[in-house]
């Protein structure tokens, strides 16, 4: 691409780092920008360098948080034994939505994976594995995506810890509610049918 | 959407407000910038800011230049007296990738549209027509998009030139080189029938 102007091609270079945003995305929000005024382009700006200079992670949970301590953590009504080990903060977002949590979460950073160069070391796992060990937690939910990665942590996280007396569990794999049977690929149906519940217990659910 | 933490979800609603870019795409970009180095928010930040505060457009044709004149209409190996009329910088961006033209550019800014609130004063279109009017233009080319909104820009901007002695075109549309012609659109096809070239001037281009 041949740009006229400097300024230009060097935002448009910027913006065109991040994930997922070519080269004519990024000229088409630069251009935008360059339509708005001002005082849209600061703003976004100073809120971008706000977050990166000034967003903490939680010290229990390692959640992202504006203080020490996050608001879950921070709240006497939950329950600090049953810790959810999840990847991100959109994990905890999407589990918080649906309000049938009311333990603690435990955010890894990250899955491993060798070809991404991710291991053991660079995630949340050795605190995790301290709480468990201080006997804090009692009940242990996996709540990690279902793919490879996901699984090897899982299995990581499960070897360091079966040696205490505590409960493990992962989510329940399924058919979507609202789903057709027919549609459903068949590692989940064939999950479904083997992890079955009694009728009653679905009914109160 | 429940953010834990007021910094990341000002963040998020700054990025969300570029065009095409939802919630869950700024939150996966705001993410992304968090697991980086904090240098490349700062660079990000520093050049749109750049950008917003420093850019010029020229005082000649009006595209986005670092100078009062930009690079095309400064180059005297150009020939200022055909002006190709386009709607923003991606267009003359796309013109200059083909090396074919070597006239000046007149950038409108837009295109008019009632719907969007942009009539004819909201585009460059006075400054074109005093070009036309001191005789500085031979030939103009219309290489609006053949859109609704184009045409009427087209049209608007030809009736207040056509008084003066100049060549007016506009660029030809007709099927891809390399297209098949059963998948191209009726109209199309249509106008490369009716705005067919001699065989000759074909293969000299």
């Amino acid at each position: 691409m041949d740009f006229s102007s400097k300024l230009l091609e060097n935002a448009v270079n910027e913006v065109s780092r991040l994930p997922g945003i070519g080269k004519r995305t990024a000229l088409r929000l630069v251009l935008h920008l360059l339509k708005q005024p001002s005082d849209n382009t600061k703003y976004l700006s100073e809120a971008l360098l706000h977050l990166r200079n000034d967003v903490k992670t939680c010290e229990k949970c390692h959640n992202i948080s504006d203080t020490l301590l996050c608001d879950i953590c921070n709240n006497p009504k939950r329950n600090p034994e049953i810790v959810c080990v999840v990847e991100d903060i959109r994990d905890v977002m999407a589990i918080e939505s649906t309000s049938q949590f009311n333990g603690l979460y435990h955010v890894l950073g990250g899955k491993i994976s060798p070809i991404e160069g991710i291991g053991p070391q660079n995630l949340q796992i050795e605190s995790l594995v301290s709480k468990v060990e201080k006997g804090e937690v009692k009940e242990l939910i996996f709540a990690l995506s279902s793919t490879m990665e996901g699984d090897t942590t899982n299995f990581y996280i499960f070897k360091q810890i079966e040696k205490f007396e505590i409960t493990t569990s992962t989510i329940a794999r399924g058919i979507s509610v609202g789903d057709e049977l027919e549609y459903a690929d068949e590692v989940t149906l064939g999950r479904s049918i083997v992890n079955r519940i009694p009728f009653e217990q679905s009914i109160r659910s």
